[in-house]
């Protein structure tokens, strides 16, 4: 099928509104919040129900045409990048609320849903969305979903695959499942929780079913800044040692804190302190008081400079927006920045952020450092100037060291913003040639032809077969290799032949 | 390979020591906790390391001997019965504590560690391990794995999948892969999660790594005792909507209670009453004293007769004791019983309860219900006695109803329990075929030869052949089929043929 009898196709399923083909209109689409690599799409089309979905990704399967879904376009590792000339399936009009359970404590909606929007629907009956990444305002829950997105308040209550319960899919071929359970756990094997987190590889979802909270009665913020990080990381161990599971706990440097002060969220942080902390408990107003006193009490035995909880709501607003607009803040101190994502033992937080630092100075690069510290998830901001030849691939390469200190302490490459085009790469820091086969031959399932979001999140199977090149193990990965069946047999021999 | 020449085989691996093929020896494993089927195995086998187990497992691989694993059989579904002649692989030597490292909160078990000993490792401490099965004392951490087990306290900690971190695997072709992570959500596809409640189908974990949480500050107990079963479940509802999660909310009607108080853990419940609820809120002592204030005041609302908090340790004990002896007690009433588990949404509780009723008396059955009310997750105890004539067969049926009306209502077939060969039949009240047929696909990525606990989880593939009768659906369904690759279809070839 050539381009036009492809458009002309798509346009008979959606019509000329909602196909977008010429060049000019494409331009818009050609990368996430991912800007280190472009592609330009074959064309976006936006479905508005899942029969529209399911007839669009039949169509393609049928003519081998690759495809992916997108969602607000704000994820950071280019999963939504068309790196193939995929046809792009914007989901962004698939955005409606479509029931609300609020006495079973559960709400469906579609893909194109933004975040905060539900959060903001249901509030007037008490009820929120927990899953908070910073991209709140404009992210999708259907992008959440794909990415298996965190937040700050992810500590408590868990990241996105802890609150969605049930999904209806389309899947590669265009055929519809739904997979999990409204209520109690996924029986047989967990389809659902492998499609969170798939970075649209498997299927696309287009109606989720998630979790609602009901609003905790009472919530207290605390603001501590420290001369020394390593006073600030010892505290966050304190805590949790001390059996507090804060809401949140939030970390920023003094660079972080240095281009927040000067975005329009000023906090006025003192520019001589190393650290600061901004720690969040909810729950009952009598626990939460304990709660505050002995955290407060902790910074104090850790040689906090100052400690103060939230006197009021625009208080704890304002604490709250300079963290969470922190990434974009860093445009006030540099030209271009490149945000990193990595997971470490919460112990080994003084000895990363020490790493992390001699990588800064050997790359010449300065480094902010922001992060979800409870966690430890790590999210080093690395400042280039993209007009500088060379500067761009040297940040590059100094978030790649970050990601591989990450793994060397017994951390993970990746906390919250996915894989994408942009840790293929760093994927082999983390798994044997042997697990990531086995990831291949579990998409093989679902997208048998690799049409799907193609070349995201596992790495090519021409991996597979390279390994294969160093004679003395092959005995052993064919074992391997035919442990996963027969095609994963199949895609070796293709990749290799 | 014949069974002598298998014998052979196995002694050379582990020793005189560590092989049973005595039929005498053999009767003890011929079931689990659920004894309406029986299955002799061709031997059992004791591996005390991860390569023992790797050596067995490719030993009998290679031979297509089938084999599956077994933790300390307290599974209620069948799950580690040999009902193909397997060799059964029991894990109950690799029952070590490796490693505890509390700053990060993480330990690490071999698959026989005993659930509650983990706690009692580590309660000096004051950490302990959340997941409580009713069994604790007795299942293993690789069981509660197999089964993603449940437990009281797991309406506010969650269930064993959100307490399993990592895992060393043994697939079912002997080779080993490292799942999941220490720190951080998993990258790339969650395959620990698919391990994670697959019943021993795709792979036996060797080493385990768990969360551990700090034990809570302190823990109120309330026992509330209702005339009726409709203020219970209305109270159930109230709490919940008030915003608290109570670390546990659990019910039982009134021949549950009879049972229990005819047992070792004499409660002294009134015989009139008709549902007593157990409630524990756990955390700061501020906010758990504020809590527990409002919980009585709730079930004061809701008609309670007597509502109490435990005024000691001593007493919490017994309550719970009555509470988790339940299933044990039902011998005092009973000469046998079947425990049933099904998921329901919490507010159909006072339906769902009404509908058992009726299957009790169209069955002639008594059924007595104890159930994890929070999580709507009922174990209805249907009596009878297998010395009658048909008895037994009429307790299954009026189980399987029980479960349809769960699934009727928007709920699911098992809470905790799983599915292994006792509840086969329902999951088709449940799924559709194609998506029991990605199922069986997911299954051949790691279990290519179903030589590993087949049968169990996932009805066998010749239902995928079955459903190709109906004529009209033949196209539809090739369709479905191919959606899940060749392999599948190659399942479904062979089924029919």
């Amino acid at each position: 099928m050539n381009q036009s009898e492809l458009i002309h196709e798509l346009l008979a399923i959606l019509g000329p509104e909602r196909v977008l083909y010429k060049e000019y209109e494409l331009i818009a689409y050609e990368c996430d919040g991912y800007v280190a690599e472009r592609g330009r799409p074959r064309a976006v089309v936006f479905p508005e129900t899942t029969e529209e979905v399911a007839q669009i990704v039949r169509l393609l399967h049928g003519a081998k045409i690759p495809f992916l879904p997108r969602g607000a376009g704000t994820g950071l590792s280019g999963g939504a990048t068309a790196m193939n000339r995929e046809v792009v399936i914007s989901l962004v009009r698939m955005n409606h609320l479509l029931h609300v359970d609020f006495e079973n404590m559960r709400a469906v909606v579609q893909p194109g849903y933004i975040n905060l929007q539900l959060t903001k629907q249901i509030a007037q009956k008490n009820f929120y969305y927990a899953p908070d990444p910073s991209s709140q305002s404009a992210c999708t829950i259907g992008g959440n979903l794909a990415e298996n997105a965190g937040g700050s308040h992810c500590l408590k209550y868990g990241v996105t695959t802890n609150h969605i319960v049930a999904a209806k899919v389309v899947l590669p071929t265009g055929d519809v499942v739904e997979l999990g359970a409204a209520f109690g756990e996924a029986v047989g094997y967990d389809l659902l929780g492998l499609l969170i987190g798939s970075e649209g590889t498997l299927g696309i979802a287009t109606e989720i079913t998630v979790r609602i909270l009901k609003k905790p009665q009472a919530v207290k913020t605390i603001l501590a800044m420290f001369d020394r990080v390593a006073d600030a990381s010892d505290t966050v161990t304190a805590i949790i040692g001390a059996g507090i599971i804060p809401a949140a706990m939030e970390m920023m440097d003094q660079l972080a804190m240095q281009a927040v002060d000067k975005s329009n969220y000023h906090v006025g942080y003192p520019s001589d302190i190393e650290a600061v902390l901004l720690i969040e408990v909810d729950g009952l107003t009598a626990g939460v008081i304990a709660q505050s006193e002995q955290i407060v009490a902790i910074c104090e035995q850790h040689h906090v400079r100052t400690v103060q909880v939230a006197a009021s709501d625009a208080e704890r607003a304002l604490w709250w927006s300079s963290r969470k607009m922190a990434f974009g803040a860093m445009g006030r101190i540099s030209p271009d920045y490149l945000v990193q994502d990595g997971v470490i033992p919460r112990t080994k937080l003084t000895e990363v952020l020490q790493r992390i630092h001699e990588i800064s100075e050997a790359s010449g690069l300065r480094i902010a450092n922001v992060f979800h510290a409870g966690d430890g998830n790590l999210h080093p901001l690395i400042c280039y100037d993209a007009s500088v030849p060379g500067e761009m691939e040297r940040a590059m390469r100094a978030g790649s060291e970050i990601l591989k200190v990450c793994v060397d302490v017994g951390g993970s490459i990746t906390g919250e913003h996915g894989v994408g085009i942009e840790k293929i790469e760093e994927m082999k820091y983390l798994f044997s040639e042997a697990e990531l086969c086995a990831q291949i031959a579990i998409r093989t399932v679902f997208n048998p032809e690799d049409l799907c979001n193609s070349g995201k999140l596992i790495p090519k199977p021409g991996r597979c077969a390279e390994i294969k090149k160093i004679p003395a193990t092959i005995e052993r990965h064919e074992k391997i290799f035919s442990s996963f069946g027969e095609q994963t047999q199949a895609l070796l021999v293709k990749g290799e032949r």
